[in-house]
Protein backbone atom coordinates (compact mmCIF):
# COMPACT_ATOMS: atom_id res chain seq x y z
CA UNK A 1 0.00 0.00 0.00
CA UNK A 2 1.14 3.47 -0.95
CA UNK A 3 1.75 6.27 2.26
CA UNK A 4 1.29 9.30 2.18
CA UNK A 5 2.13 12.24 5.28
CA UNK A 6 0.94 15.63 5.17
CA UNK A 7 3.98 17.22 7.07
CA UNK A 8 3.85 20.59 8.90
CA UNK A 9 7.01 21.76 9.30
CA UNK A 10 6.64 25.12 11.04
CA UNK A 11 6.21 28.83 10.61
CA UNK A 12 9.59 29.16 8.79
CA UNK A 13 12.08 28.21 11.76
CA UNK A 14 13.93 25.06 10.62
CA UNK A 15 13.99 24.93 14.64
CA UNK A 16 10.03 24.26 14.66
CA UNK A 17 10.38 20.88 13.24
CA UNK A 18 9.35 18.43 15.68
CA UNK A 19 10.63 14.91 16.50
CA UNK A 20 7.80 13.60 14.76
CA UNK A 21 8.29 15.22 12.11
CA UNK A 22 11.79 14.22 11.30
CA UNK A 23 11.18 10.83 12.04
CA UNK A 24 8.51 11.07 9.33
CA UNK A 25 11.08 12.65 6.71
CA UNK A 26 12.90 9.96 7.21
CA UNK A 27 10.68 7.71 5.78
CA UNK A 28 10.01 9.50 2.52
CA UNK A 29 10.72 7.84 -0.99
CA UNK A 30 9.07 10.77 -2.94
CA UNK A 31 8.40 14.49 -1.66
CA UNK A 32 5.81 16.34 -3.75
CA UNK A 33 6.40 20.06 -4.41
CA UNK A 34 3.56 21.97 -5.66
CA UNK A 35 5.15 24.99 -7.52
CA UNK A 36 3.41 28.26 -6.50
CA UNK A 37 5.47 30.73 -9.00
CA UNK A 38 8.81 32.15 -8.90
CA UNK A 39 7.83 35.20 -6.35
CA UNK A 40 8.37 32.36 -3.47
CA UNK A 41 11.67 31.26 -4.30
CA UNK A 42 12.62 32.05 -0.81
CA UNK A 43 10.40 29.53 0.50
CA UNK A 44 11.48 26.62 -1.75
CA UNK A 45 15.19 27.57 -1.07
CA UNK A 46 13.70 27.66 2.74
CA UNK A 47 12.72 24.30 2.33
CA UNK A 48 15.03 22.44 0.93
CA UNK A 49 17.23 23.39 3.47
CA UNK A 50 15.15 21.85 6.01
CA UNK A 51 15.42 18.40 3.93
CA UNK A 52 19.54 18.71 3.92
CA UNK A 53 19.60 19.55 7.31
CA UNK A 54 17.18 16.73 8.68
CA UNK A 55 17.50 13.66 5.70
CA UNK A 56 19.69 11.49 6.11
CA UNK A 57 18.31 9.24 3.40
CA UNK A 58 17.87 9.18 -0.07
CA UNK A 59 15.01 10.81 -1.40
CA UNK A 60 13.10 12.03 -4.58
CA UNK A 61 11.95 15.53 -5.08
CA UNK A 62 9.05 15.55 -8.05
CA UNK A 63 7.34 19.11 -8.30
CA UNK A 64 4.23 20.24 -10.82
CA UNK A 65 2.45 23.14 -11.39
CA UNK A 66 -0.13 24.74 -9.51
CA UNK A 67 -3.19 25.11 -11.34
CA UNK A 68 -3.55 28.70 -11.67
CA UNK A 69 -6.46 30.46 -9.83
CA UNK A 70 -8.86 32.79 -10.26
CA UNK A 71 -8.23 35.67 -7.42
CA UNK A 72 -11.36 38.17 -8.43
CA UNK A 73 -14.03 35.65 -8.10
CA UNK A 74 -17.58 36.86 -8.21
CA UNK A 75 -18.16 33.70 -5.93
CA UNK A 76 -14.96 33.08 -3.71
CA UNK A 77 -15.96 29.94 -2.30
CA UNK A 78 -16.93 28.43 -5.38
CA UNK A 79 -13.73 29.52 -7.49
CA UNK A 80 -11.67 28.21 -4.45
CA UNK A 81 -13.74 24.66 -5.00
CA UNK A 82 -13.00 24.82 -8.71
CA UNK A 83 -9.16 25.00 -8.25
CA UNK A 84 -9.31 22.24 -5.52
CA UNK A 85 -10.87 20.33 -8.21
CA UNK A 86 -8.10 21.46 -10.38
CA UNK A 87 -5.28 20.86 -7.78
CA UNK A 88 -6.84 17.40 -6.85
CA UNK A 89 -6.17 16.09 -10.42
CA UNK A 90 -2.61 17.26 -10.10
CA UNK A 91 -2.35 15.50 -6.79
CA UNK A 92 -3.32 12.77 -8.40
CA UNK A 93 -1.33 12.56 -11.06
CA UNK A 94 1.70 13.15 -9.14
CA UNK A 95 0.92 10.09 -6.54
CA UNK A 96 -0.04 7.60 -9.59
CA UNK A 97 2.65 8.64 -12.03
CA UNK A 98 6.14 9.21 -9.19
CA UNK A 99 4.75 6.96 -6.20
CA UNK A 100 5.67 3.09 -6.80
CA UNK A 101 3.10 0.91 -4.74
CA UNK A 102 4.68 0.26 -1.18
CA UNK A 103 6.60 3.87 -1.64
CA UNK A 104 5.85 6.63 0.83
CA UNK A 105 5.08 10.01 -0.45
CA UNK A 106 4.86 13.59 1.72
CA UNK A 107 3.64 16.99 0.96
CA UNK A 108 5.05 19.63 3.21
CA UNK A 109 3.29 22.19 4.58
CA UNK A 110 4.46 25.19 6.43
CA UNK A 111 2.97 26.22 9.79
CA UNK A 112 -0.09 23.33 10.54
CA UNK A 113 -2.04 21.40 7.84
CA UNK A 114 -4.89 22.03 9.85
CA UNK A 115 -4.92 25.75 9.70
CA UNK A 116 -6.01 27.50 6.43
CA UNK A 117 -4.30 25.23 4.33
CA UNK A 118 -5.59 22.52 1.43
CA UNK A 119 -3.34 19.62 1.36
CA UNK A 120 -5.62 17.25 4.02
CA UNK A 121 -8.88 18.67 1.48
CA UNK A 122 -7.55 17.43 -1.33
CA UNK A 123 -5.73 14.16 -0.10
CA UNK A 124 -9.18 13.32 0.83
CA UNK A 125 -9.99 14.59 -2.66
CA UNK A 126 -7.59 12.71 -4.26
CA UNK A 127 -8.78 9.52 -2.36
CA UNK A 128 -12.99 9.85 -2.65
CA UNK A 129 -12.01 9.97 -6.75
CA UNK A 130 -11.12 6.46 -5.96
CA UNK A 131 -8.46 6.03 -8.55
CA UNK A 132 -5.95 5.70 -6.37
CA UNK A 133 -5.48 3.87 -2.82
CA UNK A 134 -3.09 4.76 0.04
CA UNK A 135 -2.73 5.21 3.46
CA UNK A 136 -2.40 8.84 4.90
CA UNK A 137 -1.15 10.55 8.03
CA UNK A 138 -1.09 13.88 9.33
CA UNK A 139 1.66 15.73 11.09
CA UNK A 140 0.48 18.39 12.92
CA UNK A 141 3.40 21.30 13.47
CA UNK A 142 3.70 25.10 14.77
CA UNK A 143 1.22 27.38 13.10
CA UNK A 144 1.62 30.70 11.86
CA UNK A 145 -0.50 31.96 14.71
CA UNK A 146 1.36 30.06 17.73
CA UNK A 147 5.02 31.31 16.41
CA UNK A 148 3.46 34.95 16.25
CA UNK A 149 2.21 34.82 19.61
CA UNK A 150 5.40 33.31 21.04
CA UNK A 151 7.48 36.04 19.40
CA UNK A 152 5.58 38.54 20.88
CA UNK A 153 5.58 36.81 24.33
CA UNK A 154 1.95 37.01 24.77
CA UNK A 155 -1.22 34.36 24.56
CA UNK A 156 -3.90 33.50 22.38
CA UNK A 157 -7.36 33.73 24.65
CA UNK A 158 -7.46 36.56 27.41
CA UNK A 159 -8.59 34.60 30.80
CA UNK A 160 -11.80 32.67 30.12
CA UNK A 161 -12.00 33.99 27.10
CA UNK A 162 -13.24 32.79 23.16
CA UNK A 163 -10.71 33.76 20.72
CA UNK A 164 -11.49 33.65 16.76
CA UNK A 165 -9.71 32.60 13.81
CA UNK A 166 -10.40 34.52 10.29
CA UNK A 167 -9.91 35.47 7.34
CA UNK A 168 -9.02 39.39 5.88
CA UNK A 169 -12.26 38.65 3.78
CA UNK A 170 -14.30 38.17 6.78
CA UNK A 171 -13.02 40.78 9.33
CA UNK A 172 -13.64 43.29 6.34
CA UNK A 173 -17.47 42.94 6.87
CA UNK A 174 -17.14 43.73 10.90
CA UNK A 175 -15.66 42.56 14.33
CA UNK A 176 -16.68 39.01 14.97
CA UNK A 177 -19.89 39.03 17.60
CA UNK A 178 -18.42 37.58 21.22
CA UNK A 179 -15.37 37.57 21.09
CA UNK A 180 -12.00 39.85 22.39
CA UNK A 181 -9.03 37.91 20.49
CA UNK A 182 -8.88 37.99 16.53
CA UNK A 183 -6.51 36.31 14.78
CA UNK A 184 -6.45 37.32 10.56
CA UNK A 185 -4.82 35.27 8.29
CA UNK A 186 -4.95 35.72 4.39
CA UNK A 187 -5.50 39.35 4.84
CA UNK A 188 -3.72 41.20 1.46
CA UNK A 189 -5.59 44.13 2.37
CA UNK A 190 -4.19 45.26 5.61
CA UNK A 191 -7.94 44.71 6.97
CA UNK A 192 -7.38 46.06 10.57
CA UNK A 193 -6.97 49.97 9.03
CA UNK A 194 -11.17 49.87 9.52
CA UNK A 195 -10.57 49.24 13.14
CA UNK A 196 -8.39 52.00 14.19
CA UNK A 197 -9.17 53.68 17.45
CA UNK A 198 -11.08 51.55 18.69
CA UNK A 199 -9.41 50.38 21.54
CA UNK A 200 -7.69 47.45 20.23
CA UNK A 201 -4.15 46.24 20.80
CA UNK A 202 -2.76 44.79 17.15
CA UNK A 203 -0.08 42.02 17.05
CA UNK A 204 1.64 41.92 13.92
CA UNK A 205 4.14 39.66 12.55
CA UNK A 206 5.85 38.84 8.76
CA UNK A 207 8.13 36.38 7.84
CA UNK A 208 8.08 35.12 11.64
CA UNK A 209 11.01 32.35 12.43
CA UNK A 210 12.86 33.71 9.91
CA UNK A 211 15.97 35.74 9.85
CA UNK A 212 13.85 38.52 8.18
CA UNK A 213 11.26 38.58 11.03
CA UNK A 214 9.35 41.52 11.66
CA UNK A 215 7.65 42.46 14.69
CA UNK A 216 5.18 45.05 15.60
CA UNK A 217 2.92 45.45 18.09
CA UNK A 218 0.77 48.22 20.48
CA UNK A 219 -2.34 50.20 20.71
CA UNK A 220 -4.22 50.31 17.14
CA UNK A 221 -3.88 54.08 16.42
CA UNK A 222 -4.37 55.12 13.04
CA UNK A 223 0.12 56.07 12.92
CA UNK A 224 0.19 52.27 14.22
CA UNK A 225 -1.83 51.18 10.92
CA UNK A 226 -0.06 53.51 8.68
CA UNK A 227 3.39 52.15 10.29
CA UNK A 228 2.29 48.55 10.01
CA UNK A 229 0.97 49.17 6.33
CA UNK A 230 4.13 50.99 4.80
CA UNK A 231 6.24 48.42 6.64
CA UNK A 232 4.36 45.63 4.91
CA UNK A 233 4.47 47.44 1.43
CA UNK A 234 8.10 47.77 1.65
CA UNK A 235 9.01 44.42 2.89
CA UNK A 236 6.73 42.94 0.40
CA UNK A 237 8.44 44.96 -2.68
CA UNK A 238 11.95 43.94 -1.33
CA UNK A 239 11.15 40.37 -0.67
CA UNK A 240 8.54 40.07 -3.50
CA UNK A 241 6.23 38.26 -1.58
CA UNK A 242 5.07 38.52 2.34
CA UNK A 243 3.71 36.02 4.75
CA UNK A 244 2.24 38.32 7.58
CA UNK A 245 -0.09 37.63 10.12
CA UNK A 246 -1.77 39.29 12.80
CA UNK A 247 -3.82 39.35 16.31
CA UNK A 248 -6.38 41.96 17.34
CA UNK A 249 -6.67 42.46 20.55
CA UNK A 250 -9.81 44.08 22.62
CA UNK A 251 -8.33 44.17 26.56
CA UNK A 252 -11.31 42.64 28.96
CA UNK A 253 -10.01 45.63 31.33
CA UNK B 1 21.10 38.34 34.05
CA UNK B 2 18.49 35.47 34.80
CA UNK B 3 16.96 33.48 31.81
CA UNK B 4 13.45 32.14 32.25
CA UNK B 5 11.98 29.87 29.40
CA UNK B 6 8.56 28.77 28.79
CA UNK B 7 8.74 25.91 26.65
CA UNK B 8 5.79 24.21 24.86
CA UNK B 9 6.24 20.62 25.28
CA UNK B 10 3.30 19.39 23.08
CA UNK B 11 0.26 17.59 23.24
CA UNK B 12 0.84 14.32 25.17
CA UNK B 13 3.64 13.13 22.91
CA UNK B 14 7.13 13.55 23.19
CA UNK B 15 7.30 13.31 19.33
CA UNK B 16 5.43 16.78 19.38
CA UNK B 17 8.79 18.40 20.48
CA UNK B 18 10.48 20.93 18.30
CA UNK B 19 14.31 21.36 17.97
CA UNK B 20 13.90 24.32 19.41
CA UNK B 21 12.46 22.98 22.66
CA UNK B 22 14.62 20.35 22.70
CA UNK B 23 17.62 22.87 22.04
CA UNK B 24 16.31 25.18 24.82
CA UNK B 25 15.79 22.21 27.23
CA UNK B 26 19.82 21.45 27.41
CA UNK B 27 20.62 25.12 28.54
CA UNK B 28 18.21 24.82 31.55
CA UNK B 29 19.85 24.58 35.18
CA UNK B 30 16.31 24.65 37.05
CA UNK B 31 12.73 23.29 35.93
CA UNK B 32 10.18 24.61 37.75
CA UNK B 33 7.24 22.20 38.49
CA UNK B 34 4.13 23.23 39.57
CA UNK B 35 2.59 20.69 41.79
CA UNK B 36 -1.02 19.85 40.37
CA UNK B 37 -2.04 16.82 43.03
CA UNK B 38 -1.34 13.21 42.87
CA UNK B 39 -4.10 12.81 40.29
CA UNK B 40 -1.80 13.65 37.92
CA UNK B 41 1.12 11.69 38.45
CA UNK B 42 0.64 10.53 34.82
CA UNK B 43 1.19 13.95 33.66
CA UNK B 44 4.59 14.10 36.45
CA UNK B 45 6.07 10.78 34.73
CA UNK B 46 5.19 12.21 31.09
CA UNK B 47 7.27 15.06 31.85
CA UNK B 48 10.35 13.44 33.23
CA UNK B 49 10.38 10.91 30.22
CA UNK B 50 10.77 14.11 28.00
CA UNK B 51 13.60 15.34 30.24
CA UNK B 52 15.37 11.81 30.60
CA UNK B 53 15.07 11.57 26.87
CA UNK B 54 15.81 14.60 25.49
CA UNK B 55 18.51 16.14 27.53
CA UNK B 56 22.10 15.70 28.32
CA UNK B 57 23.53 18.15 30.85
CA UNK B 58 22.71 18.01 34.55
CA UNK B 59 20.22 20.23 35.67
CA UNK B 60 18.04 20.29 38.86
CA UNK B 61 13.92 19.75 39.36
CA UNK B 62 12.53 22.38 41.84
CA UNK B 63 9.24 21.64 43.04
CA UNK B 64 6.56 23.66 44.91
CA UNK B 65 2.96 23.64 45.30
CA UNK B 66 0.41 25.16 43.31
CA UNK B 67 -2.00 26.80 45.66
CA UNK B 68 -5.89 25.97 45.76
CA UNK B 69 -8.17 27.07 43.31
CA UNK B 70 -12.24 28.04 43.95
CA UNK B 71 -13.53 25.76 41.15
CA UNK B 72 -16.94 27.30 42.33
CA UNK B 73 -16.89 30.73 42.51
CA UNK B 74 -19.33 33.16 42.08
CA UNK B 75 -17.23 35.43 40.04
CA UNK B 76 -15.10 33.90 37.61
CA UNK B 77 -12.56 35.96 36.62
CA UNK B 78 -12.47 37.41 40.05
CA UNK B 79 -11.74 33.89 41.36
CA UNK B 80 -9.06 33.08 38.37
CA UNK B 81 -7.42 36.71 39.29
CA UNK B 82 -6.92 35.62 43.01
CA UNK B 83 -5.30 32.63 42.06
CA UNK B 84 -3.08 33.82 39.69
CA UNK B 85 -1.97 36.79 42.21
CA UNK B 86 -1.53 33.45 44.61
CA UNK B 87 0.79 31.63 42.18
CA UNK B 88 2.64 35.16 41.07
CA UNK B 89 3.80 35.07 44.67
CA UNK B 90 4.43 31.24 44.26
CA UNK B 91 6.65 32.13 40.96
CA UNK B 92 8.20 34.51 42.08
CA UNK B 93 9.62 32.51 45.08
CA UNK B 94 10.84 29.81 43.45
CA UNK B 95 12.60 32.54 41.05
CA UNK B 96 14.17 34.34 43.87
CA UNK B 97 15.16 31.28 45.83
CA UNK B 98 15.91 28.72 43.42
CA UNK B 99 17.94 30.43 40.41
CA UNK B 100 20.88 31.86 40.92
CA UNK B 101 21.67 35.23 38.81
CA UNK B 102 23.01 34.09 35.29
CA UNK B 103 21.43 31.14 35.75
CA UNK B 104 18.49 29.60 33.02
CA UNK B 105 15.32 28.42 34.31
CA UNK B 106 12.31 26.89 32.35
CA UNK B 107 8.49 26.07 32.83
CA UNK B 108 7.51 23.28 30.53
CA UNK B 109 3.72 23.27 29.37
CA UNK B 110 2.02 20.69 28.18
CA UNK B 111 0.72 21.79 24.20
CA UNK B 112 1.18 25.38 23.60
CA UNK B 113 1.88 28.29 26.14
CA UNK B 114 -0.31 30.58 24.58
CA UNK B 115 -3.63 28.56 24.83
CA UNK B 116 -5.88 28.30 27.53
CA UNK B 117 -2.02 28.60 30.09
CA UNK B 118 -1.33 30.84 32.63
CA UNK B 119 2.71 30.64 32.41
CA UNK B 120 2.63 33.83 30.23
CA UNK B 121 1.22 35.45 32.48
CA UNK B 122 2.40 34.81 35.75
CA UNK B 123 6.06 35.31 34.63
CA UNK B 124 4.62 39.04 33.28
CA UNK B 125 2.87 39.57 36.71
CA UNK B 126 6.18 38.24 38.49
CA UNK B 127 8.04 40.99 36.47
CA UNK B 128 5.12 43.86 37.15
CA UNK B 129 6.21 43.05 41.03
CA UNK B 130 9.67 44.27 40.05
CA UNK B 131 11.16 42.28 42.80
CA UNK B 132 13.32 39.91 40.39
CA UNK B 133 14.50 40.60 37.18
CA UNK B 134 15.40 38.12 33.97
CA UNK B 135 15.18 37.83 30.10
CA UNK B 136 12.33 35.21 29.12
CA UNK B 137 11.63 33.96 25.93
CA UNK B 138 8.52 32.02 24.58
CA UNK B 139 8.48 28.58 22.90
CA UNK B 140 5.91 27.51 20.63
CA UNK B 141 4.71 23.93 21.18
CA UNK B 142 1.78 21.69 19.69
CA UNK B 143 -1.05 22.70 21.06
CA UNK B 144 -3.74 20.00 22.03
CA UNK B 145 -6.16 21.46 18.99
CA UNK B 146 -3.36 21.02 16.74
CA UNK B 147 -2.63 17.16 17.86
CA UNK B 148 -6.68 16.48 17.65
CA UNK B 149 -6.91 17.78 14.27
CA UNK B 150 -4.45 15.81 12.85
CA UNK B 151 -5.42 13.14 15.26
CA UNK B 152 -8.54 12.70 12.80
CA UNK B 153 -7.15 13.80 10.39
CA UNK B 154 -9.03 17.05 9.58
CA UNK B 155 -8.67 20.90 9.44
CA UNK B 156 -9.73 23.81 11.80
CA UNK B 157 -11.41 25.52 9.89
CA UNK B 158 -13.77 24.55 6.55
CA UNK B 159 -12.75 26.79 2.80
CA UNK B 160 -12.60 30.51 4.03
CA UNK B 161 -14.50 29.99 7.27
CA UNK B 162 -13.93 31.47 10.91
CA UNK B 163 -13.08 29.42 13.86
CA UNK B 164 -13.92 30.16 17.42
CA UNK B 165 -11.61 28.50 20.02
CA UNK B 166 -13.43 28.62 23.64
CA UNK B 167 -14.48 27.45 27.03
CA UNK B 168 -17.05 24.98 27.94
CA UNK B 169 -18.22 28.08 29.93
CA UNK B 170 -18.87 30.14 27.16
CA UNK B 171 -20.43 27.47 24.92
CA UNK B 172 -22.93 26.68 27.65
CA UNK B 173 -24.67 30.21 26.88
CA UNK B 174 -25.17 29.21 23.37
CA UNK B 175 -23.22 28.70 19.76
CA UNK B 176 -21.12 31.39 19.07
CA UNK B 177 -22.61 34.04 16.39
CA UNK B 178 -20.75 33.60 12.72
CA UNK B 179 -18.49 30.58 13.08
CA UNK B 180 -19.09 26.93 11.77
CA UNK B 181 -16.08 25.35 13.50
CA UNK B 182 -15.72 25.48 17.43
CA UNK B 183 -13.11 23.78 19.94
CA UNK B 184 -13.59 23.32 23.00
CA UNK B 185 -11.10 23.44 25.85
CA UNK B 186 -11.33 22.92 29.58
CA UNK B 187 -14.81 21.64 29.54
CA UNK B 188 -15.44 19.59 32.52
CA UNK B 189 -19.29 19.27 31.90
CA UNK B 190 -19.65 17.80 28.51
CA UNK B 191 -21.76 21.00 27.31
CA UNK B 192 -21.69 19.51 23.40
CA UNK B 193 -24.69 17.71 25.14
CA UNK B 194 -26.93 20.63 24.58
CA UNK B 195 -25.91 20.47 20.88
CA UNK B 196 -27.03 17.12 19.99
CA UNK B 197 -29.89 17.05 17.17
CA UNK B 198 -28.52 20.34 15.48
CA UNK B 199 -26.65 19.14 12.16
CA UNK B 200 -23.78 19.05 14.29
CA UNK B 201 -20.52 16.71 13.98
CA UNK B 202 -17.74 16.46 16.56
CA UNK B 203 -14.54 15.47 16.82
CA UNK B 204 -13.96 14.43 20.63
CA UNK B 205 -10.46 13.24 21.76
CA UNK B 206 -8.59 12.23 25.10
CA UNK B 207 -5.30 12.06 26.28
CA UNK B 208 -4.32 12.89 22.20
CA UNK B 209 -1.08 11.73 21.59
CA UNK B 210 0.04 9.39 24.41
CA UNK B 211 -0.46 5.97 24.50
CA UNK B 212 -4.38 6.11 26.21
CA UNK B 213 -5.52 7.98 23.38
CA UNK B 214 -8.78 7.85 22.70
CA UNK B 215 -10.54 9.30 19.25
CA UNK B 216 -14.53 9.44 18.38
CA UNK B 217 -15.98 11.59 15.94
CA UNK B 218 -19.18 11.40 13.86
CA UNK B 219 -22.58 13.28 13.37
CA UNK B 220 -23.46 14.64 17.08
CA UNK B 221 -26.59 12.42 17.44
CA UNK B 222 -28.15 11.90 21.67
CA UNK B 223 -27.12 8.23 20.92
CA UNK B 224 -22.93 9.59 20.03
CA UNK B 225 -22.98 12.11 22.55
CA UNK B 226 -24.16 9.27 25.03
CA UNK B 227 -21.22 7.42 24.06
CA UNK B 228 -18.57 10.34 24.57
CA UNK B 229 -19.65 10.89 28.40
CA UNK B 230 -20.09 6.94 29.07
CA UNK B 231 -16.29 6.94 27.74
CA UNK B 232 -15.39 10.11 28.85
CA UNK B 233 -16.51 9.15 32.44
CA UNK B 234 -14.89 5.95 32.43
CA UNK B 235 -11.43 6.56 31.03
CA UNK B 236 -11.67 9.73 34.05
CA UNK B 237 -12.50 7.13 36.73
CA UNK B 238 -9.57 4.80 35.01
CA UNK B 239 -6.99 7.28 34.89
CA UNK B 240 -8.15 9.17 38.20
CA UNK B 241 -7.43 12.77 35.51
CA UNK B 242 -8.45 13.43 31.97
CA UNK B 243 -7.30 15.85 29.99
CA UNK B 244 -9.66 15.77 26.83
CA UNK B 245 -11.15 18.31 24.12
CA UNK B 246 -13.37 18.65 20.92
CA UNK B 247 -13.94 20.23 17.78
CA UNK B 248 -18.31 21.01 16.79
CA UNK B 249 -18.50 21.23 13.34
CA UNK B 250 -21.74 23.07 11.31
CA UNK B 251 -20.78 21.57 8.03
CA UNK B 252 -20.99 24.51 5.90
CA UNK B 253 -22.96 22.78 3.12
Amino acid sequence: MRKIYAIGIGAGDPEHLTVQAIDRLNRVDVFFVLDKGAEKADLVRLRQEILDRFVTREYRVVLAEDPPRDRTPADYRAAVADWHAARASVYESLILSSLSPDHTGAFLVWGDPSLYDSTIALIEAVLARGNVEFEYEVVPGISSISALVARHRTTMNQIGRAVQLTTGRRLASGWPEGVDDVFVLLDAHTTFDRFTSSGLEIFWGAYVGTPDEILIAGPLTPALAARIRSTRAEARERHGWIMDTYLLRRPAD
